[in-house]
This record gives structure tokens, sequence and C-alpha cells, in this order.
């Protein structure tokens, strides 16, 4: 009556693993300032709620396995404005990104197939990946030079017989590097050199910065065979709870054997692709108000960081996150302490301690992330209560 | 670039995949009787939807990973009525009860490992268990026995080194076959007996005919750590296209480590579970009254299929499913007869080939599920054309 090899060589999430500390200190009446999650405070947009309460079926059936034809349209439609041409069959409906990723790796990769993937890297990919039996193969990057990537010499050391895919988020989670157009060319060339399907979660695309360009690797014609984009509708439309998103590629067998897997869980919910369909509709100014809010949140956590003694990190150009290297020994051994004894007018301050995103042991351990996903003001007051904590810590004797 | 071994080693739904060729024949204006799937024709209860209308928070935030509290509590009073007293620690929401299964088979399966399953077996769960690299070993069933599997003898018969667990759906899919307590305790003794865990999908619970007892694995204290029950909203509640399941297990253990892999998917829909909370509370009267049109409508099904020259089966103690072996050698070439020849008033029938519900190579050729989802009227007529459809089959020379 053993568990399963992999399941035991899983962690658990460093980013919900405090959570139970956290709802401790709310249950005294703590104010926690949640820069741990990626979860938005953009209310939804109302055409959500409104779509499903429309809904007027007597009886809420099954749908068809790769999603609703409306809202395959709707995607197809909201592509086209960065120039793709998608048909329905290049799109599979799924339950959130989350459920994309886990459909890709189980239908790429064999036990012990390694990833390519850069370190730090969004936690959840290594439960994934493990869930396949694969292998993260990681590329590290750094604080000092932004979380870059997108150097040939560096993936190429990467690459073994055991190598199969490479594995970006674009603009990134946890860093939020952003990937230019020359960046891009080097991981396509990269791909094709090495034969490696290419697997771009894009969720954050609208999530670009200082007038930089939003861009998608399904623009490549010379590799459309090999990539597969991740979309989803939680974090641009504010929709987390929905758990809609979608996997999309051109390439026909990868779709028909990803399809074997998505028939055997039937079907996303009906509710939430009603509303999503809506969602996709949505006019772009919608984005670009959201776009201009978050890049206030990015500046001022920036410039809050920057003020906080030895933080280490260049301001990213893209998604919610950014990572920093912290003047503190261990961000986990600092959280635990920002949770159970540091208050300051009984607020305290709670992030994603980064050791969890890397895969190379030892790394990582005095990072951390932040998701700016809070207003300005109360960004700043988190930030600010960051530095006040590592203060108090240092003061307590820790290192 | 070469797709996963698991992946290409998966067969494309035996269920799903005639439906292009349905969608086909209504396209030239053809009426299917659908009893291939086991989407049930009854109004979902009101509730659902009320209460996903009444949710008015502004931000669709992300839910905590176990479920929304107010669902297992819902779940929690539910069991009460079958002396289970279980804890929200003890549940997992899942998107349905395929969510469940694969999280289960994940955390248990090691590749090579084996799984007891009577067949004909629920197509799925061959998916399922491919997906973690685990190999279903077959305990095969007759239709002159009523497709029953509780033999000490043949159970023990299936047993290696690699069992790792039996995997029972009870009331039965696709069969109908009801465990006794007797049975049950059968089932127990020998799970016990070689170490095994149980996994019981008991989605068909409430499905049970001729005042035979609802029961569940759950209600087995010498057994509690090695039972996992999965539970749905889809047939119970006629919801099949919310996606809402949900894992149980006493087992602790199981229970942190699939958390590990429930995490990194981070929640089910939240308006959902909202809508399941409130089905969760209705009146055991909405089942009672189910449970009559459902049996009415097995009656009718079985006269209707016994009319039919040389149709083997047993009737069906429970869930909504009748297999049976037919008077012909291929019921997969039928069917395409039916969907693209047969025609009586430009009307049709469409039911689930058994041969993708075996493992063992070569059974099932010639039999069949059916599923009476359709009031009685419709499936008199559909199962009427059935006949009509196998007589015009063998004139045109087929066997």
């Amino acid at each position: 009556m053993k568990l399963s090899d992999r399941v035991q060589a899983m962690q658990n999430s460093p980013i919900r693993k405090f959570n139970p500390m956290a709802a401790e200190a709310k249950a005294q009446g703590t104010k926690i300032y949640h820069l741990n999650i990626g979860q938005p405070d953009i209310v939804t947009p109302s055409v959500f709620m409104e779509s499903i309460k429309g809904f007027d079926q007597k009886v809420l059936a099954y749908a068809e396995s790769p999603g609703l034809p409306e809202l395959q349209d709707s995607i197809i439609d909201y592509f086209k404005t960065f120039d793709m041409s998608l048909d329905r069959k290049d799109i599979l409906i799924t339950s959130g990104g989350s459920e994309a990723l886990t459909l890709v790796f189980l239908s790429l990769i064999n036990p012990g197939d390694e990833v390519i993937v850069a370190e730090p890297y969004y936690t959840n990919y290594l439960t994934f990946i493990q869930a396949a039996d694969g292998v993260i193969k990681p590329v590290t990057t750094y604080a000092e030079d932004g979380y870059k990537y997108a150097y040939m010499d560096r993936l190429e050391a990467a690459v073994t017989e055991k190598t199969k895919m490479i594995s970006i988020v674009n603009p990134g989670n946890p860093t939020g590097c952003i990937l230019s157009r020359e960046d891009m060319r080097v991981i396509c060339d990269f791909a094709k050199k090495h034969d490696l399907w290419i697997l771009a979660d894009e969720v954050y695309r609208e999530f670009a910065y200082d007038g930089r360009e939003m861009t998608s690797f399904g623009q490549y014609e010379d590799v459309a065979d090999r990539v597969i984009i991740i979309d989803s509708i939680s974090k641009r439309f504010s929709a987390c709870g929905a758990r809609i998103g979608c996997l999309i590629s051109k390439n026909a067998d990868l779709m028909a054997n990803v399809m074997k897997i998505a028939m055997g869980r039937l079907c996303c919910p009906t509710l939430e692709m009603v509303g999503a369909t809506a969602l996709y509709k949505l006019d772009p100014a919608f984005f670009s108000e959201v776009r201009a809010e978050y890049e206030k949140r990015r500046n001022v956590s920036y410039e809050a960081l920057k003020k906080i003694p030895g933080v280490v990190c260049e301001q990213p150009g893209g998604a919610f996150y950014i990572t920093c290297k912290m003047p503190v020994e261990n961000t986990e051994d600092l959280l635990v302490f920002l949770l159970k004894e540091f208050r300051e007018n009984n607020e305290t301050v709670m992030y994603a301690p980064a050791e969890g995103f890397y895969a190379t042991p030892g790394l990582g351990k005095n990072e951390l992330r932040i998701a700016y996903i809070l207003n300005a003001e109360d960004m700043a007051r988190g930030i600010e209560l960051l530095g006040k904590g590592i203060e108090a810590y240092k003061a307590a004797g820790h290192k």
C-alpha cells in the first residue's frame, strides 16, 4: 500500500505551503499584504457573469471535449490581432493553463526525458513535469542580469540526448523577464537546431511595459510545427477562479494525441466557457487600461524595493512579478519571522520564497518573488513592511 | 520531436470517436437516438444556477486548492446519511470524477504497476491508468452472469507482485452490475489479504434499483486506510457540464501527497463549486424521484432489448447502463452501418461498442453498451431502431 515514487518526490507548493501560517496570523487580527500569489485585484469584467447569467439550458450537459466552438472562435479572433491564423482544430480548451501544461508533458515526455527550463521557474512546472516522470534541466539565470536566458551558448550547454523540449514562460513568471524579438529568434533557432518542441506559456502576453511589443511564438512560421502555446483567461481578465485556459498548436499529430487524454477527462465546465467566450471578445482598450495600471504598480514596487539596502534586481519588463536577491541568507526563514513575529500597526507582508523555483540545489535561498497585484499604495506599504521586517529580523540576530 | 510512448499507446475514446459520423448524419437531417453517452436528460435542479447567479464577488479569484470549504461541508453532511463521518481534510474537490481518478493513479502507480479492473470497464480508466504508466490487469466478466466480478478465486488469479490496487465502479459503468454487501465484503477481504488500495468510484451510488440498498466502501471500518472514494455531481444531479467531483480518503499520507499535485493545478472553478454546494444540500426526495424514473427506463430498455433475437444480458441492478452481447460479429461495424446507411423515418440510433471496454484482445467485439438516459418512450424507440437496424444489417449480408 505504497504511494508512487513520483508523488513522493514532489515538493509542496512553495507558494501555497505558508498559507496555514498566514491563516493563523489573520485569525489573530493581523492584516497581511499578500504579495505572494498572482491573484490580481482587478475587477473581473462584468460581461463574464452577465453571459453566465444568460445561460438558459435546462440540462447542464457535457460540452464537446475540445471545448465550446464559440469559445474556440473567439480565441481565433483574438489571435488575429497578432497576425496568427488559427483553426478550431488547433485549439483545445483546458481547465486553466495548468491542465494544458499537464496534457503537454504527458503527451511529450517519456520517463527520464529532459525539459530545458530557465531557473528560477514557475514552481508548478516542476510538479507537472514530475507527473510525467520527466526531469527539469535548468539554465541558471541571475538577478544581476535581469534573469535573462536567451543565450545560445547557455542553452546549448543544457542539451543532452535526453532533451525533448524547451519550456518558456514569456513574459516570465517568476522573474518578469520578457523576450525581445531577437531573443525569440535565438530560441527558435536553438529549437530547430536540436529538434526540440517549444512550449510557450504566454498567459502574461498583454503585460508588456515601457511600450514593448506584445508577441507570440505563434508568429514564427519556421517553427510552427514545434510550437505549443498556452493561453489562459486567469491573469489577462482577472478571472483566476474560472479555470479556463487553452493549448494551441499547429501540429496535427500532437493535437490528435493530446485529444486522446482530453476525451478521457470529457470536457471543461460549460458555464465558465460561456463566460470566457465573452471575455475574449472584449475591446483591446480593456488591456491598455489594465496594462497602464500594472506598469504603475511595477514602477512603485521597483522603487520601493530599491530602497531596501542590499536588494539586487533589474526592473522587469513584463508580467506582474519581480524576483530579487535579498540581504538575508534564507527567505523562507524570513517569511516565517514575518508571519509569526513581525508586526507594524498589526500588519505584515507575505511573498513567495524562491528556493523552490530552482532545480539546482542551494540556489535561490536568498531570493524571493513579489507579485505586484495590489494597488500602488498597498504595494508601497507591503514592500515597506518587507524592509522593516528585514531590519527587525536582523536586529533579532538572524542573518 | 517525438510524442511520448504513453500517449501513442492510448486509444481514442471508443465512446466519442464516432461523434463526427453522427454529426454528419445530423447535418443531413437525421434524428439520432443517443444511447451512446451517459448524458442524462433530467433537468439540472434550479438551485444550481440560482446560487451561481447569487455570486457577487467583484473579483473571481482562485479558490483554495482543496476546494471551497462550504462545498466540503455540504459533502460531509451528505455522507452522514451513509453513516460516514468525514472531515474537510478527507475531501479534495476535483474537476469532475475524471480529475480525481487522474490524481489517484498518478499518486499510487509506478511505471508497470498493475491495477485490477473488472472488464468490460469504463473505457477512460484505461486512459487514466496509461497516463500514469500503469497497466490494467483485467478480471473478465460475462454477459450470461450479469457481469459479476466479486469472486475471490477470480480476483486472486489476477494478483501478481506488481498489483497495487483494485479499481471498482459501483454501481457499474458500463455493465450496471451492483455489488451486494456480501460482494463488498469479498472485495475488502481480498484487498486486505494482498495489501491493496481500493479505488471505489461511486458516482452512481443513488442509482440502485428494485429496493437495493445504497452503499459506500467508506462504511467498512477495517479498510478505512486503504479506501479511496470518487464522487461527482455529474450523474447524481444531472450536472455533467459542471465538472465537479471529489476524492475522499481517510488515509492522511495519501491526501497529503495528492495535495502536492492538486496545489500545482491551483483550484477548481469557484462558480461551479458554489452551485455544487447547493446541489449536495438537496432533499433526498430528489433522488427518490430520479431513481424511480431511471428504474422505469431500465425496465422498458431491458424489455425492448430482450425482444431483439439473440441478445444476451441480465437485467442490471444499478447505474444507468446495460451492456449486452449482440447477434452480430462486430458492433463497431454495425454502428457505422447505423450511422451511415440505416434509417427508418429518417431516424437512427447510436450506442457505445464494447470492444474498447476490454483489455483482453478479441473480447467485446460483439457487445455494446446502452445508456438509458432518455425518457421511456425514446428508449423504446431507440432500441426498436437497434433491432430493425440489425435486421437490415444482416439483410445487407453482414454477419
